[in-house]
């Protein structure tokens, strides 16, 4: 009758959005408080002062075709301008406002760049673990996805990532800070598979894309660097969003940005305003936009997040758990205890909404977005420590 | 080396977006008012008071995380109760939350309609005139674009349809007020559709849907009448866009409402979520998403629009182009003289910035957006004169 993806895809929905719609039932039901929802990366943070700011600033200076009306399909000019040049600035880069092609989030970001590339057949390698909608994106496209298992330090498994290249290799998607594990991704891991990319290259006379997907850039804690990829490897197409960074994450605002050293640079771009353009964007939300523009710089309260990230580790291991130190990103990545989709079952019964990260291809273990309220990460510590008692009798 | 489709639409603009680029180097370059540019149906008309009102009122008393974070992937639960019962008071519909899906605007959804639609090989009826991005989605989706002509009077061709018809016609788009043309579809017209539309049902025994595209819908002048087509034909999806009624163009906010009268109303619904998620939207700008719910019954000044109407439609008669009479939209459809692609390239060294139809499957014809500075169209005037001129010359 319909379109039998389409369908499946829509009635088996995404884990996590299946866990936040249970537990704003379970909260309407019992209360809020019954509730400690770790299942959905929505900033906790507030949103940067200037956010509001330059909201109120713009509706107050612009007349209303300016402030709401279309602009370029790939966005304002000037906006495109301001990104080229933080990039430029920051990373020493030469991207120019015709590089970047401003996107409603990095899920649109993804979901284009993957168009824009894949032909019938084209296989896109993806490291786990990884965030799920990958394979969705990949298979909308009509391409292969092909996952590598992750090494023991959450790092890329380089021998593994070598042997699933083929020639029909089209890109590898690349996601540091990484979601789910915290993990971020060394210089020396980077150097490594832009090696072995650039080694293929040669080999089989083609581009491999790396496609990075990077709205955890600015949450990285302490002295951990997050490596710019586009200049350890030149073929790479950057999936930025503000969701993260601004604490924007319900309004779709980030941007692709085509690396003007890559090969076909123009052409890639051009793919990308075809698959833009064929999937229904017509810009990417222009308010936005341009409160995008004038807050490139600014960062939330990462404290917060810091103080949620030690609290939630230190607490979870000392209860027993095997947790992944995470450097970046806001989300801690735990062993079940069993099967990851049993586990997350019986963390429900305690109101304990923890993803099971077999959709991110790391089956036995499972994600806690810390992006939450710090005295809700308190108040859970002794049901996490009951789950704990309850799944090791068990054994 | 990439998609060539996507290349091929990305390389290939969009005849509108080629026109708006044009104009933009070309203001750059001489002066803004040496372009009178009538290609885009960007609104000329400011926004409604209540919404700068209703963006300050909600950056002021919302929290951070309930004002920018993510809402459920079909939108915010209160936004779309208020869409089902602005529509039930409106139209005696009996719409629920359940039945809206709130989108990027009307491209985003038609372009996943069209997708949670269409299996491979299925037939999409497309009525001349039309926007061009039809056969864009319906291409995209895997789908065939099957185009009935139109009649003298731009109102539906019935005999020509029920011939387009055939056991793979999975829906027909129509888009009333129309897109370029003006017409709205008579109740007598839509009414003869429904009978037509029914009756294949009844023969193939599957649905027919009708995608009603309707982000004009508000924009009728004087006593013009817009019938409510899922009153006349229950198979239908409403695809709704606030770009127009409450000029917000670049803001990306609308909504699909699934007839819960339909066949298969909830399967169908399920399929849209999934190609939105396919497709990369996660959710609908939520700051616009509660912009629109509290503004959705506040309307642009279309007097000032119905004022162009009047002018532009009066001189360009008296000066001696055949043009159809407007009942809605912001479009005044224009004979060309001689091809309509040489008559937009002649207009375009006066600096008139038209829009040939060849790609809304009419040649011959031209699309003048009137929703612009109505001092830019007096001043327009004798220059459509002097290509009048020019071209009846030719002849």
């Amino acid at each position: 009758m319909f379109n039998k993806e389409m369908y499946s895809l829509g009635s088996k929905r995404s884990v996590i959005r299946e866990l936040f719609e249970y537990g704003k039932q379970r909260a309407a039901q019992y209360g809020a408080d019954s509730v400690f929802d770790f299942s959905l990366g929505n900033p906790s943070v507030a949103a940067p002062d200037c956010v509001n700011s330059a909201i109120k600033e713009l509706v107050e200076t612009l007349d209303s075709a300016a402030l709401h009306g279309y602009t370029s399909a790939q966005g304002d000019f000037g906006v495109r301008r301001t990104v080229a040049e933080f990039l430029n600035e920051k990373y020493s880069a030469r991207y120019s406002a015709d590089n970047i092609y401003m996107t409603c989030g990095a899920a649109a970001g993804l979901a284009i760049a993957i168009r824009a590339l894949c032909e019938k057949g084209d296989e896109f390698i993806l490291i786990a673990p990884h965030f799920p909608e990958y394979n969705v994106f990949v298979k909308a496209a009509g391409g292969t996805p092909i996952t590598v298992p992750f090494s023991d330090d959450f790092q890329i498994d380089i021998e593994s990532l070598k042997n699933a290249l083929t020639p029909r290799t089209k890109a590898v998607i690349v996601n540091s800070p990484n979601n789910p594990c915290g993990v971020i991704y060394t210089q020396k891991t980077l150097a490594a598979l832009a090696e072995v990319l650039s080694e293929f290259e040669k080999k089989f006379f083609k581009p491999i894309y790396i496609i990075a997907d990077e709205p955890y850039r600015e949450l990285a804690y302490g002295d951990a660097d997050v490596p710019f990829i586009p200049s350890i490897y030149a073929d790479t197409v950057l999936c930025y969003s503000f969701s993260k960074s601004l604490s924007l994450a319900g309004e779709r605002i980030g941007y692709l940005a085509v690396n003007p050293d890559s090969q076909n640079a123009r052409d890639l771009y051009l793919a990308i305003m075809g698959a833009g353009r064929a999937m229904g964007y017509v810009c990417a939300p222009v308010l936005f936009q341009r409160v995008a523009a004038k807050c490139i710089a600014a960062r939330p309260k990462i404290e917060e997040y810091k103080v949620n990230r030690d609290f939630l580790y230190g607490a979870l291991s000392e209860i027993g758990y095997e947790c992944v130190y995470p450097d970046g990103a806001f989300y801690l990545f735990v062993k079940a205890i069993g099967s990851s989709a049993e586990f997350s079952e019986k963390a429900k019964k305690y109101g304990l909404l923890i993803v099971p990260a077999d959709d991110f291809a790391a089956p036995g273990w499972i994600r806690i977005a810390y992006c939450v309220d710090a005295d809700m990460i308190r108040r859970s510590v002794p049901l996490f420590a009951q789950l704990y008692n309850e799944c090791t009798q068990d054994k």
